[in-house]
C-alpha cells in the first residue's frame, strides 16, 4: 500500500506539503503542487478518506433513506440523487425504512456515526426528533416539511387533474384512495382531488390507506368494490395502488375503462405495458432526485440557496385505463 | 454532543475502560461493563464510527455495486443484501455502474477510501485489476468468477428449461437472445438453451446483445423480426429483453403466444400483469442478495466458509406468453 510518506519521498518534499496539496490548505508553490499531483498519479496513491475526514472533519458520504427500493417508484428517485452526487464526487450510504419509525431512526443514527455530511430522506416522519437534533443538512425528497428544504411534486395539482380528467371522461361514482395521512404529498393529492369533486358535486367515497405497500393496496381494493360495488371511477393514491385496483376490478369481471376508469399517480416503469395500460399522473421522479442532490450539495458547500422548497410539475399521462376525452372526440 | 469523557465521568471510570467496553477489547469487570452500557444508554452517547474505525481499523460499511437500480431486477437483489446486512448492523455504500468499467473502478476506489470492510458486486468485469488489488473480501452477486466467492442462479439449467419448455409447447423456429458475452450467468443461460436446441435438432438463430439495457433490447427485438420474420419462439436473455420482444411482436401484429412464444429470465415484478403475462425462468433474486450478504459477513468475521460458490435453483413460471403444455392437456 502506497502511503503519504512514499509520495513525499518520491517528490522530495515533506509529508506536511503533500498533506497541504491533498487538503487544499495553506500555501504550496505551483510547481511543487504539480509534482506532488504527478507523484500521486504515478504511485497510484489513494488517500484514506477516513483519516482525511477526521483531519478535515468532512467526508464525502451522504445518507439516502427511502421507504422501499422494491417499489418501482423509488429506484428512479435514487438514480437521480446518485447521478448528481456522483458528478461532485459524493457517495451514498443507502437504507430502506419500510415506513418504520424505528428503522428510520436507526439509519439516521448510523449515517451520523459514519460521518455523513448530509441526509436526503423520503421520510414518513418529517417531524421526528432525530431530524431536529441533526447538525448536518437534511433535504426531504418527495416529502414536505415547513422547517426543512424539500423537493416534491405538485401533489395538489396532480389530485385536481386526476379528478378533472376522470369526471370529464364520464365517471360519476368515484372512489378516492387516500394515502398515508401523515405524508404531505399524499394528502395534497387527496385534497386536490376532493376539492374538484366537491366543486363539481360528483358523488365520491374515500378509502383510507396507511401505507404505500402493495399488500395493503390489494386489501383496500377488495374493500373498495365490496363496500361500493357501483364505483365507476377510482383515483388511486399511487400506481401500485392503481395496479391493485385494476387487478381486483378485472377479477370481478368489470371492464376497464368501459365500466370503471382508474387513474394512478407516479408513472412507474412498465405500467404502460399493462392491460389495459394505466393512465396516471406523472411525477418527474428522476429529476426530483437530481434536484434534491443539487440542493444538498449547495447546502453542504455553504452556497446561497434561493429556494428551500422546490415544487416540480406533474402531468396527466393518458393511457388505456381511462376512456376517450369526449371534448377531444368532438374536435 | 455527549463524548466518551462524559460517559467515563458519569460512571466514575477511565476513558480507557469505556473504550474497552465499546471495542470489546481487554478485560472489564462485568459490573463495570453493565454500568458503562447503562450510562451509554442514559446519556444517549453514540460513538463516532470514524474514530472507532481508525482505532479498530474496522468500519461497518459494505460497498454494494449494481449495474442499474432502475432495472427492476436489481432492487430485489439490493433488498436481500440490505436486509441481511441490517440484521448484523452493517450499512451499505451503494453505487450503479451502468455497466461501465470506469464507473465501476471509481466506485471500488471510493468504497476502499471510505473504509468499506467488504464489497458485494454484480460486476460486468470480474477479472478487473481493481478487484485483484483489494485486500478486503469481495463477493460477486449474480456473477461467477473462478477465484472469488460468488452467489448466482443456475443459469445453465435455466437455459435448458427455457428451451425444453418452448419446444414442448410447439415452437420450431426459435431465436435465442444471447446476453453480454463477458458475463458468466448470461452465457450459462445461453449455453444451456443451445445445448437443448442442438440435442433436439430444432432450428434456431442467435441474436447477440452487448448489455442488459432496455434501449438495446428494443433495437435487438426489431433486428430479430426483420432478419427472421418466421420466428415462432424467442428465448430472451432476461425479462427486460423479453418485454421488448413482446412489444415488437405485438407491434408487428403477431399473436402471442399463438404465433410467437416468448420466455424471459428473472421474474421481475409486474411482468405477471403484462398482456399477455410473461412466462419466465425465475431467479430467487431477494434470496440471492440475502445469501451474498450472509457469505460476506462470514468472510468479514473470519468464520469458516464451506461453500465459496453458492448456486441457487431456478424454475419455470408458466404464464400467458407460452402456449399450453400439450402433455398436460392429454392427462
Amino acid at each position: 500500500m502506497v502511503t503519504i510518506k512514499d509520495v513525499a519521498k518520491h517528490v522530495g518534499v515533506s509529508v506536511a506539503t503533500v498533506s497541504r496539496v491533498l487538503n487544499e490548505t495553506g500555501y504550496v508553490h505551483e510547481d511543487t503542487r504539480r509534482m506532488v499531483e504527478k507523484a500521486i498519479q504515478e504511485l497510484n496513491y489513494t488517500p484514506n478518506e477516513v483519516a482525511r475526514s477526521l483531519y478535515k472533519r468532512k467526508s464525502k458520504l451522504i445518507g439516502l433513506l427511502l421507504p422501499d427500493i422494491t417499489n418501482p417508484y423509488f429506484p428512479q428517485l435514487a438514480r437521480g440523487v446518485e447521478d448528481r452526487m456522483q458528478e461532485s464526487g459524493f457517495r451514498l450510504i443507502f437504507g430502506n425504512s419500510d415506513e418504520s419509525e424505528q428503522k428510520e431512526q436507526d439509519y439516521i443514527q448510523t449515517f451520523v456515526q459514519n460521518n455523513a455530511v448530509g441526509i436526503i430522506s423520503s421520510t414518513n416522519f418529517p417531524g421526528m426528533e432525530s431530524y431536529r437534533r441533526l447538525n448536518i443538512p437534511v433535504v426531504f425528497l418527495d416529502r414536505i416539511s415547513s422547517d426543512r428544504p424539500a423537493v416534491y411534486a405538485d401533489g395538489r395539482e396532480g389530485g385536481r387533474i386526476a379528478a378533472q380528467q376522470i369526471i370529464k371522461r364520464g365517471s360519476r361514482r368515484i372512489a378516492v384512495l387516500q394515502g398515508p395521512a401523515h405524508i404531505r404529498p399524499a394528502q395534497d393529492r387527496f385534497q386536490g382531488a376532493v376539492e374538484v369533486l366537491q366543486d363539481t358535486g360528483v358523488a365520491y367515497e374515500v378509502i383510507r390507506t396507511a401505507s404505500f405497500a402493495l399488500t395493503e393496496a390489494e386489501e383496500k381494493a377488495k374493500e373498495l368494490f365490496a363496500a361500493f360495488p357501483d364505483t365507476d371511477g377510482v383515483i388511486a393514491s399511487n400506481d401500485m395502488a392503481a395496479i391493485a385496483v385494476l387487478h381486483e376490478a378485472l377479477r370481478l369481471g368489470k371492464k376497464v375503462p368501459e365500466e370503471v376508469q382508474i387513474i394512478g399517480f407516479d408513472d412507474i416503469p412498465l405500467i404502460g405495458l399493462l392491460s389495459p395500460p394505466l393512465s396516471t399522473i406523472r411525477q418527474p421522479a428522476y429529476d426530483m432526485g437530481y434536484k434534491a442532490a443539487e440542493l444538498m450539495i449547495r447546502l453542504i458547500e455553504g452556497q446561497p440557496v434561493e429556494q428551500q422548497n422546490i415544487q416540480m410539475p406533474v402531468e396527466f399521462v393518458e393511457r388505456g385505463s381511462t376512456r376517450e376525452n369526449p371534448e377531444k372526440r368532438r374536435e
